[in-house]
């Protein structure tokens, strides 16, 4: 920690530079199955001005910096492959400012999405993308986030109208405006949503907010099959019925999910199906979701129009990962990440169910299926070297199924460390135009190295 | 057209490579007040290898490229501002494949916006953007379009799913996938989507289908003023109610209205409101807007479920820019498109009708309200020199307000030739971030040069 560039850091931020191991270590993890070394130091700025500060700093001294939001990503975005500078956001997680007329919020980039809509409360207003854990919306941006309602409200691509970022160079820019949409030039927002904090730091947000539904009707029912299960859903939005969330667990994460709750679902397929509107409005998509389901044999059916009742159907999903891990105690789990349209959703699930069984491996899958995008939980003991090999050729099968239905290998997850390897495969000569586009905002090849793009350009000091 | 560049162009194209006068006249004129200057010849393509092949001979020898669609744009996007070869995507109109079940059509460029909706009448689907003019579809991904259905279904950056781009040095890419959503890397669609043909050439695209909605209903209704029908506006969107259009009209294009078609509206201001879905929603929707319409001051309801008593309610909507033509006869017309946040939308209004009524040149204003987005139609005579330069103050004085306001100089129309002198003010140091990202992508600067960005790079054969 006596390199030039460490101590113009400690400079400018004093105590707010930690070097303390435990601090590092912290930042070298994340919930994921996936490590990578540890940064040098840990920033906790409190200002823009001192992320862009910060930056000037490391690009003058050649240091790799990463930014870290709430440490919830799967696929080990914010963990430094080149050691460096990681950025906490901890510290810059206020709202802004609230334009409750516009629907529209201004945020740091810390604040987490729970922390968020706990502060919209009393606002009749919520942030809809909900993407399970309590992420930070920086983190939620920078990796284009979505979720159980993204089929209803979209994903952060929607969401975000604008951006405040600091680029490599420490220069600060705003992307877009306050207003719904504009026609002007480039659309930078989009480029820096998803990339994972390779083009630049985000400071602010500006979000998209959504009125609390009046009315919300829920529904549980089970299916004799998958592909039974996913004609409903491709039924139901073809009907035009605006589903908040609909989602799919196969037999496996029931039986997870009732040895787990003590609930008795029957042994079969499920969806769980949301709608959100007036009264009158969710009663009629509730109905009319009925019909469309009993027409492709459905059984079992269970409404709830309370939010106690909801709660009790939905508990099954929510608690579906903890139920799924309790399948096999001590496992480590890879969580797969797919999304393919959704007339090949049935023939992806089926065959990626028949191809985990034949393994050997537990793996329960279920999916936001509205959107064609599903997870498998595959459970393997991280100390044995074939299970560990057997998940990763799954995975690898599972991307390639998805390539080959024309899909994508990532739904929501994003690249990180876990996908980097599929990138060509995906995007052919396009993931030359995203290095292009990486040298020429972040040219030194400093802002998180060796993720989306091969870090070709940077060397560590 | 001897130069050897356009030879080799002449072996690859034959016939198809014009330099007929009226042709290349014909691709220096559009539906705006702007000129250019002509091309030097008109390629038209009919694949995508031969668009790649264009490229890369315009590459070696240095042309620049100008993409055509339908030369309905209203900025001068598609007219060359340095000779060269203007490609016409005519021939490249094929519906390419179509997927009901996934609600999504693969299209080439060419395709016009009505000619996409009349093959898909069969399939109880649609394409929901509608800009009015019967764009090509790569155009109005080029140029990020919208219109009035925008605030149920978004605009271009939410309908366009993947598509193929021929870049500067002819290599082909593919952007997105068929996937409803993605997390991988850099959102590739989103950069070209608004680009204006400045870093590619769009030859296919992946399009987002809606449903044809069960029932529509539509509704006109008066306002005391324009903040009693913004109120309104931003209630029922903060109400929830799902509005397929919601379209203002201010007195004085009533006033042309009712002397174009006949009418008797009451001279003043106006909303036009559509919504779609279930017979029993949509009802339901009609008379929430109608209660918060009548909280509001409205006056005069009519009500239109039928769809010949809907086609006689829009009719005003419909004939409003000829209608607004025909107040001064000869005349030549400036279309305003600024867009501002929904609470700033009354006070942007009433400042810019203040400002051109204190001008002395018909303005009248309509808009796009439930996206903030609005146009006042400058009605002078091209042949005045004072009147011609009165329009661009009010045309300047406009974008100003709405960037002070937080907007947008642009909603939809783009930035062509007409808001490139706005781009400085209104991204600031974004602008210098979107000419680095078009060195990257286009380093010899041919295509569509002096657009988005000033043609620093580009040098003419």
């Amino acid at each position: 920690m006596t390199m030039p560039g460490f101590e113009a850091l400690r400079d400018l931020l004093g105590k707010r530079l930690s070097t303390a191991p435990g601090d590092l270590a912290l930042h070298g993890q994340s919930e994921s199955h996936i490590t990578a070394g540890l940064p040098q130091a840990v920033a906790y700025p409190e200002t823009t001005a001192e992320v862009a500060a910060i930056m000037t700093i490391c690009a003058r001294h050649k240091i790799a910096v990463t930014g870290w939001g709430a440490g919830t990503s799967l696929e080990g975005h914010a963990l430094p492959l080149h050691g460096g500078l990681t950025v906490d956001f901890t510290r810059m997680n206020r709202v802004l400012d609230l334009h409750p007329e516009d629907m529209v919020v201004r945020v740091q980039p810390g604040i987490t999405r729970e922390a968020l809509n706990t502060e919209l409360r009393a606002t009749g207003l919520f942030f809809p993308v909900d993407p399970g854990a309590n992420a930070s919306l920086g983190g939620m941006a920078a990796t284009r986030a979505s979720g159980t309602t993204a089929v209803r409200y979209g994903t952060m691509r929607q969401n975000v109208l604008a951006l405040e970022v600091v680029l490599a160079d420490g220069r600060v820019i705003r992307t877009g405006t306050a207003a719904p949409k504009s026609s002007t030039g480039y659309d930078l927002t989009a480029l820096f949503v998803g990339s994972e904090g390779t083009l630049g730091l985000i400071t602010e947000l500006t979000l998209r907010l959504q009125g609390q539904p009046e009315s919300v009707s829920a529904a549980v029912c089970a299916f004799p099959d998958i592909e039974a299960a996913v004609n409903t859903v491709i039924a139901t939005i073809q009907s035009g019925l605006p589903m908040a969330r609909i989602e799919f667990l196969d037999t496996q994460s029931v039986r997870a999910v009732n040895a787990h709750a003590g609930l008795h679902m029957p042994e079969q397929p499920h969806l769980m199906v949301e709608f959100h509107g007036t009264p009158a409005g969710t009663a009629e998509q509730a109905a009319r979701f009925g019909d469309i389901a009993a027409d492709h044999g459905s059984t079992g059916f269970q409404w709830a129009d309370r939010p106690e009742d909801r709660t009790r159907l939905w508990r099954a999903r929510h608690n579906a990962y903890p139920a799924m891990r309790a399948l096999r105690p001590g496992s480590a789990a890879l969580v797969t990440d797919v999304c393919v349209p959704i007339s090949r959703l049935a023939q992806a699930v089926t065959e990626t169910a028949d191809d985990i069984a034949a393994s050997g491996i537990p793996g329960p899958i279920l999916g936001h299926v509205g959107d064609g995008n599903f997870h498998a939980t595959l459970l393997y003991d991280p100390a044995s070297v074939s299970e560990t090999a057997t998940v990763k050729t799954l995975s690898g099968r599972l991307a390639d199924r998805a390539l080959r239905l024309g899909g994508t290998v990532s739904g929501e997850h994003g690249i990180g460390m876990g996908k980097i390897g599929y990138m060509q495969a995906e995007h052919g000569e396009g993931w030359a135009v995203m290095a292009a586009v990486k040298a020429a905002l972040d040219p030194g090849g400093i802002l998180n190295p060796g993720k989306i793009v091969p870090a070709t350009a940077f060397s560590a000091p």
